[in-house]
């Protein structure tokens, strides 16, 4: 199909689709006249991921990591989520002290090398930024977060598709960066529910 | 205090902290000549509170936002997470469909009108954010993100501290922007180890 064609089936602008074609988000169509490409239904699903991830919030580089791990899909099921965590994890920037995340991350289950050092680091300064703000989660709350998040996590992997490793790749890089921002969102919806439940 | 020993003490730089000064981020200091300003212990404790919000990602106009919550505490108990809310909000960005929203959020207790109209578009774009990429959650792992944040929220909820508004406020609104990076990183932290001891 034409790229105007392509711009009605993936409901995006024709600019927009030549600028993740120079981005080299999307590839190249199939040239067919010096000044004309052809492009198929791999362009079209394509397209509608990177504007859901561009939708979401998620740059430009971050979209290029997530397509790249969706094109080259690691060899393992036991790599994928390293894979899809690396691709969407936000910068380093400067040391990080591990002790406190591994001793929060210990509730968990978690062990020393059961888990790639940049996703500890990432509880590490989420743990940092409410110390240096002087915030205080009480245990029980604390207690809530952890057994939340295995549960979510226990039902996520059992969830995952095993019948193709692109399908598996695509589970678990999509489901990690686009279901973010749906977790946060229903937080927030449930925390104004219990408190019209204990002020209201 | 002068402002080198409000660096030392906040462990922020003085060109930052001149910088948070034009932005109105933080008062001014006392005048004590045309050229110096005297800093007290609640200039320490809102630069804290600055550099673990920017720290977190949160950008100045949010910032500016949050602590503007901070400073004028709404009247009741019941406005405080709405103002909170308000203050983090992602920005409004054209119409979405709130029926889905509607229908998923009614599962936690929502009926019309129990919550913040901004609240309730943010799981309706997340929702969409999702359908675009054609990523379908499972029923098993919905019930799973229902369940662990309502579990979140009544935890969360239930440590609001009564005592001051001011505290009260503090709690929610640092709570609502500065946990949300240690849950996403936690279950990033938990997926790993679901994912070894499925696959490992």
């Amino acid at each position: 199909m034409r790229i105007s064609e392509l711009s009605a089936q993936a409901g995006v602008p024709v600019p927009t689709i030549k600028y993740y074609l120079r981005e080299s988000l999307l590839p190249e169509g199939e040239r067919s006249s010096p000044t004309q490409a052809s492009y198929g239904d791999r362009h079209v699903g394509r397209l509608r991921i990177i504007r859901a991830l561009i939708g979401s919030g998620v740059s430009v580089a971050e979209t290029r990591k997530v397509l790249t791990a969706l094109d080259d899909p690691p060899a393992s099921a036991h790599d994928l989520l390293g894979t899809a965590h690396a691709a969407v994890a936000p910068p380093a920037g400067g040391d990080v002290d591990l002790a406190a995340a591994e001793r929060l991350v210990s509730r968990l289950g978690w062990e020393r090398g059961k888990c790639d050092e940049a996703v500890l680091a990432g509880v590490a300064r989420a743990l940092e930024g409410l110390d240096r703000a002087g915030f205080t989660i009480s245990d029980e709350v604390m207690t809530a977060y952890l057994d939340s998040v295995q549960r979510i996590a226990r039902a996520e992997i059992e969830g995952v598709p095993t019948d193709s490793a692109e399908a598996a790749v695509r589970y678990v890089v999509l489901g990690t960066v686009l279901v973010e921002p749906l977790l946060l969102a229903l937080r927030r919806v449930a925390e104004q529910l219990a408190s019209a439940e204990r002020f209201g």
